[in-house]
């Protein structure tokens, strides 16, 4: 039988997604309570890895069991195994070729920025506290220069071993939070994305907000493909995987 | 000075507000850190207590400082000398005889509950888990027969030493938001409140939400002031003060 599991986590007391020895992972808190419900190691394969300290509302992750159990039953048994921090939403039985890496078509992730004096004590862990003027209308103009079929070399790990460092942007949106004005929202998707991807643009884009940088560097730096033309990689525990497409 | 403090605070890891012997308290803190900056012992005044585990996202407290400090660098200072999960906002200088409790006029809370299967990691600080199904709109109609002027005796701490128990909710609405739908918030304003009151009506709601109480024992506990009749304190972590009203 093979499952699709719907996951959320809060990545701040987890060393990211994937399998480490002696490291709380999200990958290994599966791994180890499935393998329990199996009576055998089994393999818990993830849309994708997350840093440490990269949130999830919406993780999938596939596995196959020699267990039949209904969907229902081994979503409150896993959830019966997990801390708090790591939670189960769904289970859905598919088809024995779906598979949560190789299926998937595309991802949305939002990072979050609390530009204002004072970081919310609710958002603490969830966004990154930026006390300097962002510039909303140049980073939103800029941001569209992103959308598109590029090479991200320029955001990516030096050691990012894709073979094809080609992938897609089909959004990458700027907005407030009604209820919370300070919280700026960056929304990206894409159908594929590098590791420090995200981060590297949001990185380069709040520099574009602080006027650190413009438009020309920008292009230069998706053009070009040069790591040193891009901004820093922004910190993981602004980044949230919002949900991945089949 | 009298200095108007406006606060935030993630209520878990706090005994609550009021200042006690060894325990790490909002007072205290607040306390511990104004005298500092004052070279004195000073009394941190607030709206009200708050109490374990219940959060604020607009706590109010007053405070004299023998210091001429403007608002802003107030506020740098003493954030300066907390840790995250407490926030000054803001900080406004008052008139000598604005009192955080006296002045205060009405408040406004908000409580919690996750009513659905799993309970989200991003919200199980700040939300009670409820798996039952609660009748909404049940709920939503006998939320009415708590507005108004009553004697709130049997929707209050047995201890309660207020010379009147008599207060007036202006406001007791039930939404669930529009993205997370499985979450719904009880919003509850009156003119004050006495202690375990706001608790004491949300454990009534749910417990005419789960079809275990009808509004005629509602009407009774609400008329005769016999907390026999009132349904069960919600606990703690699912309430919110929100605003407090001058």
């Amino acid at each position: 039988m093979n499952y699709k599991l719907l996951l959320q986590y809060d990545g701040t007391d987890f060393h990211g997604w994937q399998v480490q020895a002696n490291l709380r992972t999200v990958q290994g808190e599966l791994t180890r309570v499935l393998s329990l419900l199996d009576n055998r190691e089994v393999t818990v394969h993830g849309s994708g890895r997350t840093d440490a300290g990269v949130h999830a509302e919406g993780q999938v992750a596939s596995v196959h069991l020699q267990r039949d159990i209904t969907p229902g039953k081994l979503r409150s048994a896993i959830n019966g195994n997990l801390e708090g921090d790591l939670r189960v939403l769904s289970v859905e039985l598919v088809p024995e070729d779906f598979h949560a890496r190789y299926s998937a078509t595309g991802k949305t992730y939002v990072y979050r920025v609390m530009n204002g004096l004072v970081m919310s004590p609710f958002w603490r862990r969830y966004a990154i506290h930026e006390t300097r003027a962002l510039n909303f209308e140049k980073m939103s103009n800029i941001a569209r220069l992103f959308l598109g079929e590029h090479d991200w070399t320029a955001f990516s790990a030096a050691q990012a071993d894709a073979e094809s460092r080609v992938r897609t942007v089909t959004e990458l949106n700027i907005t407030r939070r009604e209820a919370d004005c300070d919280l700026l929202e960056f929304t990206v998707s894409a159908n594929g994305f590098l590791r420090y991807m995200v981060r590297s643009i949001i990185g380069t884009l709040l520099a574009v907000g602080r006027d650190e940088m413009d438009d020309g560097t920008v292009l230069r730096a998706i053009n070009q493909g040069a790591r040193s033309l891009a901004g820093a990689t922004a910190p993981a525990h602004g980044l949230t995987l919002r949900r991945v497409q089949y």
